[in-house]
């Protein structure tokens, strides 16, 4: 589709966007265009002072003290709930600790603890490779007591059946950018009995998300990617109230005993979300999450979404439109309903013409055989930026200027 | 024993001290005397600017980039090698990643993965409750597998028998500061064939460790208490070298995969140490422990040794000189080779006692029933401080001053 639009238009488009104030929240290079922060997101500003605080105000003057004067030992839950509004959750069904990958060993294993009689993990094929391993560690863990199937994401509904215990599957593909339909993937996985476990590692920040309303049993999710925590921030993981209170996770967490303080011989589940903490947390690191989630404080979410379906839309036109014809194709569902805040785009030379957009000052990423993955957060990224990435790719393909050799050198990418 | 000692004379030994310079590394209150290092080290100046650089040069300038430009997906080998002489360990045997809570769960399955024919987990009666709620966590995820028994911890060696999987044991004990011996303890769990876990929490940065020359098969330990790591810092383990690759962790991490970046479907174990990594690790908080493991970077840890007993065989002197007729009693072993760098006084009224200290600026802290418990880091915590400590407890107990409403309303402590 041609888009006959200018760069003045995207121009006027920043000067009308009611986000466009919130790029001020965000430390970035002028000489950078950021489209990669679908795997780490840009720095908020805040995060030095609190950072500053933490260390020199409360640590350093008030030593041990700080872990009740200034609330460390709460944060755990208090950023849980600070991240319930970006899931569509009750703030006392979420707590943040650990990584993505301990928090999803925590929620498949209390998966199985509550489906006794049901021995398979569904995994999505194509999910996030790290969840997966998480699925086949538990399964090597278990022993025979755990089978693994995997399906295609849109064969997911399908493939449940009266064996499977849980569903493991990712909102939106972290190679394609497709999203799936959670309310209508968690429904037809509850009518097989089954349970599922969402990863919105790739969706949180960006598109609407609905866990209580759509009665999802689990989710996870980083902290670093449109939450902009940092990097390894703390991943958050979110229990269903019912699920809450009939089975014990695989950590016996001393935070997560009913009297944590009391320093019984025996570990006692306290009550709610908070049995699943573990062990002493990150406070720096969580200090961070906290102050990089304040950048919404203010922010619909809605025109968050309204922002990135826009983004997106735009960028998938313009390079239909100006670089299609050098064999560059959108993979990335062009249906609002399907897709995430990323566009990818599949090429047969992708990594060397990632490595020459990064030469010149765009950085998105690259991910094996094919594609150039292109993130936009609405809270910094910039309509211009979509015309000036294109334009730029249009060069770099018309111009070959991939094909030197210092940028088919792979080197391991995040 | 009368000390027949003056203020004047820890004047002087202040004054020889050759670690003394060592108290300007870190950001101390001038009205505190810390004595809670056991429990959350004192803030290393070194981490601010580290810190500071990571945040605003690294991560918002080089954004995603910095993975790979500022090391940053080395960092657990690399804090974990920074570790190693603290432990006496080789640097390639030591990671840091996760909690200590999240690396004693790994290490129990690795050593039962490990030992297929016991199912026994022998746990050390009196070791942090943290420590034996992982084991207690670990037996019921693993069904009728696993039984868990306990010993005190001079009954360890002796307890011992065929069916023991594995010890877990910690080297100082929490409550008293008593120090067990690794070596020999080691050996005689060894004669058994049983594996032993050692939990360093309460001795790295103090009392010589040598994991490498004791034949230690695992351990762990915090990175927040001795080793000034922050709040929560970042928890280190330990793999005797002739277990790394013969079994497979629980957490298959993609850091732990052979080929982490080749998004493979399935898991792969890296060799050596590196298949223990979990997930995308916390940076604040690994950059922060790095720069506080610094402080002792021209430290030799035998002057630290000499120093810590020269501490706390002068405090115990001086509190049985001084305050013995209050009934205080001191609990922590007077032999040097039994003691590690804590002292514990036992008094009925310990907890108001420790909150009458803590209104004069005395940071000791309290463990249930009855113990006041004083922790002395040799890098910043000065002789005159062990005088006036204890002039100050002899204020307290002589004046009763602890016997005030306030004092006596419990709150948690960490």
């Amino acid at each position: 589709m041609a888009t006959h639009l200018s760069r003045e238009d995207f121009v006027r488009m920043d000067e009308k966007d009611i986000l466009a104030g919130c790029r001020e929240r965000f430390r970035l290079p002028e000489d950078i265009i950021y489209l990669d922060g679908n795997s780490l997101g840009a720095a908020p500003i805040a995060i030095m002072p609190t950072v500053a605080r933490t260390i020199e105000q409360e640590w350093s003057r008030d030593l041990v003290r700080s872990w009740t004067a200034h609330g460390w030992i709460e944060l755990p839950l208090d950023v849980g709930a600070a991240i319930a509004r970006f899931v569509g959750a009750r703030p006392e069904d979420v707590m943040v600790a650990d990584s993505t990958t301990v928090n999803l060993f925590r929620l498949v294993c209390l998966a199985l603890a509550i489906q006794k009689n049901r021995r398979v993990i569904l995994v999505e094929r194509d999910n996030f490779p790290a969840d997966n391993y998480v699925a086949q560690g538990v399964a090597e863990l278990l022993g025979g007591r755990v089978e693994i199937r995997a399906a295609a994401g849109d064969r997911l509904a399908a493939d449940v059946d009266g064996d499977v215990a849980l569903v493991l599957a990712s909102q939106v593909d972290f190679r394609t950018g497709r999203m799936l339909d959670m309310s209508a993937v968690t429904r037809a996985v509850h009518e097989q009995g089954a349970l599922i476990l969402w990863d919105l590692s790739h969706s949180a920040g960006v598109v609407p998300i609905a866990l209580e309303a759509d009665d999802v049993d689990f989710a996870v999710g980083c902290g670093y990617k449109y939450l902009n925590g940092g990097p390894g921030a703390p991943s958050y993981l979110y229990v269903q109230r019912r699920w809450q209170d009939v089975a014990r996770p695989p950590f016996f967490g001393w935070l997560g005993h009913a009297s944590p303080f009391a320093l019984e011989p025996q570990w006692q589940p306290a009550a709610g979300i908070r049995r699943m903490l573990g062990g002493t947390p990150p406070i720096l690191s969580l200090v961070a999450l906290k102050a990089a989630l304040a950048a919404f404080d203010d922010v619909d979410l809605r025109a968050v979404r309204a922002k990135s379906l826009s983004l997106t839309s735009h960028f998938i036109d313009l390079v239909d439109e100006r670089c299609a014809r050098y064999g560059v194709r959108v993979v990335t569902p062009r249906e609002d309903e399907r897709r995430g805040s990323q566009v990818s785009v599949a090429f047969e030379h992708a990594y060397p013409a990632m490595q020459a957009l990064i030469a010149r000052g765009v950085i998105g990423d690259f991910r094996a055989p094919d594609l150039m993955r292109f993130g936009f957060a609405p809270l910094y990224v910039r309509y211009t930026d979509v015309w000036d990435v294109v334009a730029i790719l249009d060069e770099v393909l018309s111009s070959r200027a991939w094909d030197r050799p210092e940028f088919l050198r792979r080197q391991y990418v995040t």
